[in-house]
């Protein structure tokens, strides 16, 4: 029998912490079977919580750690003067080989800081990038990078476009995921130089990549590809759009159910349907961002979120340890750096600017 | 009695051209009272469809043209080669003075392109923009650029502002509008160098705008400000990603409606209260983008649009007229324009970045 999984926590970070990750460790613990996990966080604090849990307090080991990292503290300052915070900690135990993922619900930059610092980047990765799932007309896609980098170079896209189609392949289970550059139009000609050139690149590129070419905005929740590539700044923009007109809809869809007596008995008959709905569109089903490029696995949850989506946040994490996350990206990335040398970025884009 | 409104349109342009252009002058016909229509296009077409429209036929005269701008032109084609296309006449009677405005269901980058060089950029403007609607939480946003400048730099950004400002204030009836940049955060430290200048240029300015500062992309739906200014590449997608997501959860509706015979059941008692949601979220209603910035008012509807959308494009652009934009313009930018040698760029974003 394998080794059972080892997942580490910040036991403090995010808004309903610790409570919610306990919970969270509960619920995914009777999804998971044979994990264990390491919650670090204050001991006194953490042990009640635990003891609560007949499924989780058997497998669940606390450690006790002084310092949290907040939400308003800066990455600078988590990774000079928060060494003993439990967000540290959790990193330092992948690093140590001691768990085989952590997850957070904390400080996304500083866990971004604490990860890079801790795991370091995969060979050949420049940049880590942030990754998430959104549902689609299809099924659900993944996107990245959501924030962690503003301005973005061809090279970098390339690597996310890299970094997300092994995360596509591995947690998504798709074979053969189809990849596309978000730009504001599909014709070769639109966009920034960066997203020109790095579909050049892309389509010289040995690797076995379904690259199909660009996408614009409104592919993402039509599900046109399974992976897109963004910078950070756009990213992290078109993310939260999509939060906000979900949440808009939401709004509209209530008041129009309460609007009338009428609507109101057509709401209690369909209510199960209504559930239905809700359950499709769950931010709590999406949530998990996933820290890729480094070495080591390290999932964000959402700072917001309850225990059902933190539970969601450790599933994630565990299903890139059971897939073997981290060697696939190695392979490719392998592949993708001896490439480098040879593929000439500014010839190719000319050639293709010249075509077109 | 003031002189009538001349509105220009473009008979030829636009997926349901040239119904929709007629069926929605009639439509705009109906509830702009005094207007009247210079429709240019195929006179052979044209004529019947006039002909047909009884509110219209009196108030509009059809001016023959022999080319049509496509959709897959490129803008530089259509400013060299189609100088008789309907959509470069419609333009011209703008300039010359014949129309007040004019509405073109056509290509969007030939658009602003004729329009740029046929009504020129109002003094102070480097690059026109293009703004339309959203719907909110609260009511109405307005959003530009969405797509006309692919890179901004903090003195375009500035110049949005204050055209988004005069835009609320004068078409959506706002007397203070707000105005917000859009950013992946709202701490001063956040984002591209081109935003956090931006905003230094904005709070230093004397111009009577209520700035403020950053927004993140749920904002636009949620209506935390009246004017969102980004730019075009980050426009564009957000503006796309919002209809993407609008579609992706009116599809999971319709199918949660569908899902059983209690949620249809439910779906009948609920209906006229389930149109009044379908109206509220009806791209029709926000259709007719406009072109902002120049000497001049042109408004770009949706391509895809029907008659109802296409008379609110025309809505949008009389309103325009009615309120006098391109003169409040005018004022506000020859106060900026007086700014301009004043406010040490450099000098001033420093300061910010060092006291932050």
């Amino acid at each position: 029998m394998a080794k059972p999984l080892v997942i580490a926590l910040d036991g403090m970070g995010g808004d309903g912490a610790p409570d919610i990750v306990v919970r969270g460790a509960a619920l995914a613990r009777e999804r998971l079977g044979a994990a264990r996990f390491l919650i670090f966080g204050d001991q006194a604090i953490l042990t009640p919580l635990v003891e609560k849990e007949p499924l989780l307090k058997d497998y669940a080991e606390i450690r006790h750690t002084e310092q949290v990292v907040a939400s308003t503290d800066k990455p600078s300052y988590a990774l000079r003067h928060l060494k003993d915070s439990s967000m540290r900690k959790a990193i330092d135990a992948v690093q140590a080989g001691e768990a085989d993922c952590c997850v957070s619900a904390g400080n996304t930059g500083a866990l971004m800081a604490l990860a890079m610092f801790g795991l370091r980047t995969l060979k050949g990765v420049s940049r880590p990038a942030i990754c998430s799932f959104f549902p689609t007309q299809k099924g659900e896609t993944c996107m990245l990078d959501l924030g962690a980098n503003v301005e973005c170079s061809a090279q970098h896209l390339v690597q996310f476009a890299v970094m997300g189609e092994v995360f596509a392949r591995t947690v998504m289970g798709i074979s053969k995921p189809s990849v596309g550059l978000l730009n504001i139009g599909t014709e070769d000609l639109k966009g920034r130089d960066e997203i020109r050139q790095a579909a050049a690149l892309l389509r010289a590129s040995a690797l076995p990549m379904r690259f199909a070419g660009f996408v614009e905005g409104d592919d993402i929740a039509g599900g046109t590809v399974d992976v897109v590539v963004t910078d950070g700044f756009t990213g992290n923009v078109a993310l939260k759009t999509a939060e906000g007109t979900s949440r808009l809809i939401s709004a509209f869809l209530r008041e129009a159910f309460q609007s009338s007596t009428l609507a109101k008995i057509g709401y209690l008959i369909a209510k199960r349907a209504m559930g239905k709905l809700r359950y499709r569109v769950d931010p709590r089903r999406y949530n998990g961002a996933v820290l890729l490029g480094l070495n080591g696995i390290a999932v964000k949850s959402h700072g917001g979120t309850d225990e059902i989506g933190f539970a969601n946040a450790i599933g994630v994490a565990a299903d890139m340890c059971a897939h073997g996350f981290i060697d696939k990206m190695k392979a490719d990335f392998e592949t993708l750096n001896q490439e480098g040398a040879e593929v000439p970025v500014n010839v190719e884009v000319e050639a293709e600017v010249k075509a077109s």
